[in-house]
């Protein structure tokens, strides 16, 4: 049984302090190891997945909330390699994606509720604001982590594919997905292949001291500076213990990512497909 | 040991044609049982939680996967009761915010990128732009579904609160957030008072055919009316079981839910509030 201080100091590096035990019972139960040893899985053996898989994930992708139950997403599962190999392309061009045998896209849907009300002689204008498209994309993302969280806990792996949005035009045309659906990202499903040494490791996150707030917002510019220096280094240990050098600090890597229009790998264009799409986002 | 199609069963309903097992076996593991048979909680005892659950369940929140590492999010943990009774009050004034012990506001932050850039130099632009307010809304919806995971995972209930965002503006004043964060929606956490039969049962879902496509977008609108209509029976058999009465069909009650600029319970503004704080959309 695995030791919830033990998975926690993975989870934030060695650094952290945190000293945790839950109903003073230190032995993390099955669930909790699964959420805590999450680590993403770029490297698939050709293995396909046992009949019932897709359909017991998605069964507990749609257990998850969903506000006022209007659930109102959609997903797709691609399968067929053919299909699977032009998906790949358009998301940011990434081989895992061909290797694994599954690759769900969560699409946010607002279609499902402009069909009812447009049955019911409903104007539905509610569905043209900016509200009902992060509805959707709430939803599709809670079902996703439950889905993520499935698949880990029958020993498979799974990795998000955010670059289902580098092309997001022609992603919604190969999937030829009706008005108001958008891909919102990918999630390749398979057995990991657990020759490739690099997926072995748990990734340290920012400590918790940065994200959890108490109260109210209780992080000052001084103490966010301490805390980024601190996650620089952890980082860095962390980079040097799985033999990648050369990596940038993780503040200077964010900050890139983030510096232009360009550095958005073609979704700065996001808000004009929407519209396109038939999100209006008044 | 839950059988996994008794469990697929409740969540769809008793009409469920769905006849599952990973990997050939029946029995759900403790993972996938806690996933299937979610139910959201509102109706808390007064007990407090255990010293270290809130870290614990932080943690396996940081421990979802978050686009690029770039991790944009963060969480207040709300727990003393005065802030908990304003919180409540602007969140739909739903009682079971001020019984539960622990309120979670889950934010979309692009405030810590935009003082790194700063930092270094960087104009940011691309923080600038729609993708990346959605790149923070999927973080923050992947970890908030991994806490609350991790909460029911140790016995505790949730409830996930989208009237966070009916008055976006007041709960960032009282939440003191700063430029470029905002509440996405809260989670309340606690001990269910399981004297309340009320939370007893799963609520069902859509039929799979209904959410899951194959390679592409493969529901007409013949086949969508018939699951629409099979799922309004279903969830109206439910209603029946759990003695609600006089409850509109789901179709119409969805329906009316999006209706109109006045049926979003303020939350029309949205577009304006988080231009407000800094987030561009462009």
């Amino acid at each position: 049984m695995a030791n919830i201080n033990t998975l926690v100091q993975a989870r934030y590096g060695s650094a952290t302090t945190l000293s945790l035990a839950a109903g003073g019972v230190e032995a993390a139960n099955p669930t909790l190891a699964t959420l805590l040893q999450h680590k993403s899985t770029r490297n698939f053996s050709a293995e396909h997945l046992e009949p019932g898989t897709l359909e017991i994930i998605v069964a507990a992708g749609q257990s998850a909330a969903t506000s006022s139950n209007l659930q109102t997403w959609s997903v797709i599962a691609v399968e067929d390699p053919v299909r699977k190999d032009k998906a790949a392309t358009l998301c940011g061009n990434q081989d895992f994606i061909r290797q694994s045998p599954l690759f769900l896209v969560f699409c946010a849907d607002l279609n499902r509720l402009t069909n009812l009300s447009e049955k019911q002689q409903s104007a539905g204008e509610g569905l043209e604001f900016t509200e009902m498209f992060l509805m959707a994309s709430i939803d599709a993302s809670l079902a996703a982590q439950n889905a993520s969280v499935a698949a880990e806990s029958l020993g498979l792996g799974t990795c998000y594919v955010g670059a289902a949005r580098n092309h997001s035009r022609e992603l919604a045309e190969l999937l030829q997905l009706p008005q108001r659906v958008i891909a919102l990202f990918g999630l390749a499903v398979g057995k990991p292949d657990d020759t490739v040494a690099a997926s072995a490791a748990v990734k340290p996150r920012l400590g918790q001291d940065e994200v959890l707030h108490r109260e109210t917002w209780s992080v000052d510019s001084e103490a966010q500076s301490r805390h980024v220096t601190k996650y620089d280094a952890t980082l860095a240990n962390f980079d040097a213990q799985q033999q990648r050098t050369g990596a940038l600090a993780w503040t200077h890597r964010s900050a890139r990512r983030v510096a232009s229009a360009s550095s958005l790998s073609g979704r700065h264009i996001l808000r004009q497909v929407l519209e396109e799409r038939g999100f209006n986002l008044r």
